[in-house]
């Protein structure tokens, strides 16, 4: 059996999530490290290995998955190791509503306020001629919609403004929910928690502010459930491998 | 055991989706019947069994399961019956990215060529504030933005060629998987058909030239896979069961 993970480092929402799913069920793998600076994920050959030309990939004696959310069923049904989804069909579907929330919704909303943010800052110094190159290629029209108009700075503000709301309506959805019961699922870990953790993880890192005036002293149940992902030995060997740059 | 479906008739593409699924395991549901034309979907007391205000909902012993991908998982899951999943976990991974493809890529793509023609049309004659007023009620905010933009006729047509490409080539891709394998999935027919059909079905009432341009006699594997699909007991109890107009 051969597995290797195409991922981006520092491991981060998508990679970071897959990544985690294979560290809890305790899956030997191959790490294959892409590096995001030099955008090696959109050329050559990577492409050949996922022709979107997305991170993370999942190579599986020679079958290529793609798409983070549908590679952690994956995981969890092709692997032996401790389950990551609940056994209740309820709560399953709880933790696929859960996994839609934070990639279609929430997350969305969130990378909407962090594009506009960075994009500008950091590719705004840089030769406007190669960052129409590297937009032009990116695969996926909307992604490369919203990063046009975060690198031009056209972003309609009723379009951040919308952002907000949303974030704020989400984070009190997530509070919610963990002053019912442990994890986002209900009493079972699960892929939610993993997709939840990973992205807020790279977000404190990117925007620490947002997530500070989001997640704080208003939101008790969100900051222990935090300090309790921490704490699991996955999460601790994920920390371990994770190159934060400086 | 008590299982109402909450759906919009005709049944097209979200309401027919669970309802076929729900005739495939052979369930025994009510069926509970809200009009668009109204905007029912949008009002109480609907809104108070999905505050989303979309359609489908699925109850299920008191239990309202909404967002059609996953309900469709969790008939699969709660549910005796003949299973509408792969058993292999790497055509389960194929069926999820179809009927994401279908609902994210293609769906939005074919859905705004369809919004444009349709939305300023239909309400193009009615109450401009009347309209306004249902518009800022839609729940969902992409959905709005988009909506409004077709019925002020403000969609940049970039946007309306993009969808144009990205609806050639999804057909294309499954084109290529029905050459393949008799089913999106693989080997066995799953939740991967039943989206597609459904959403096919949707649009070659609503916009029978922009799907005939898209299948036809250069996609036989796609027809041949369509009219495979007409001759299931399932499909044909479903259209039985729907009420298309005049």
């Amino acid at each position: 059996m051969s597995v290797e993970i195409y991922c981006f480092q520092p491991l981060l929402t998508n990679s970071g999530r897959v990544y985690l799913s294979l560290l809890e069920k305790g899956v030997d793998f191959i790490e294959r490290e892409l590096n995001p600076v030099v955008f090696e994920h959109l050329q050559e050959p990577y492409l050949k290995v996922n022709p979107k030309g997305q991170v993370p990939a999942l190579v599986h004696d020679g079958r290529v998955l793609t798409e983070g959310m549908t590679i952690n069923e994956y995981i969890d049904e092709a692997f032996e190791g401790p389950p990551l989804r609940p056994a209740d069909p309820g709560d399953r579907w709880r933790m696929r509503c859960w996994c839609r929330f934070v990639e279609l919704d929430l997350g969305r909303a969130i990378m909407m306020i962090n594009w506009n943010r960075i994009i500008p800052r950091v590719w705004g110094t840089r030769d406007p001629d190669e960052i129409k190159n590297i937009i032009d290629k990116v695969p996926d029209p909307d992604r490369q919609r919203s990063w046009r108009s975060a690198y031009l700075q056209k972003t309609p503000p009723e379009q951040i403004e919308e952002s907000w709301r949303r974030s704020q309506a989400g984070v009190r959805r997530i509070e919610h929910a963990l002053t019912q019961s442990p994890w986002l699922a209900g009493q079972t870990y699960s892929l939610a928690d993993i997709d939840h953790f990973n992205f807020f993880f790279l977000m404190e890192r990117l925007i620490p502010d947002v997530i500070g005036s989001l997640i704080n002293a208003e939101t008790p149940a969100t900051r222990n459930w935090l300090a309790r992902m921490e704490e699991r030995p996955a999460v601790k060997e994920m920390r371990a491998r994770t190159k934060l740059p400086g």
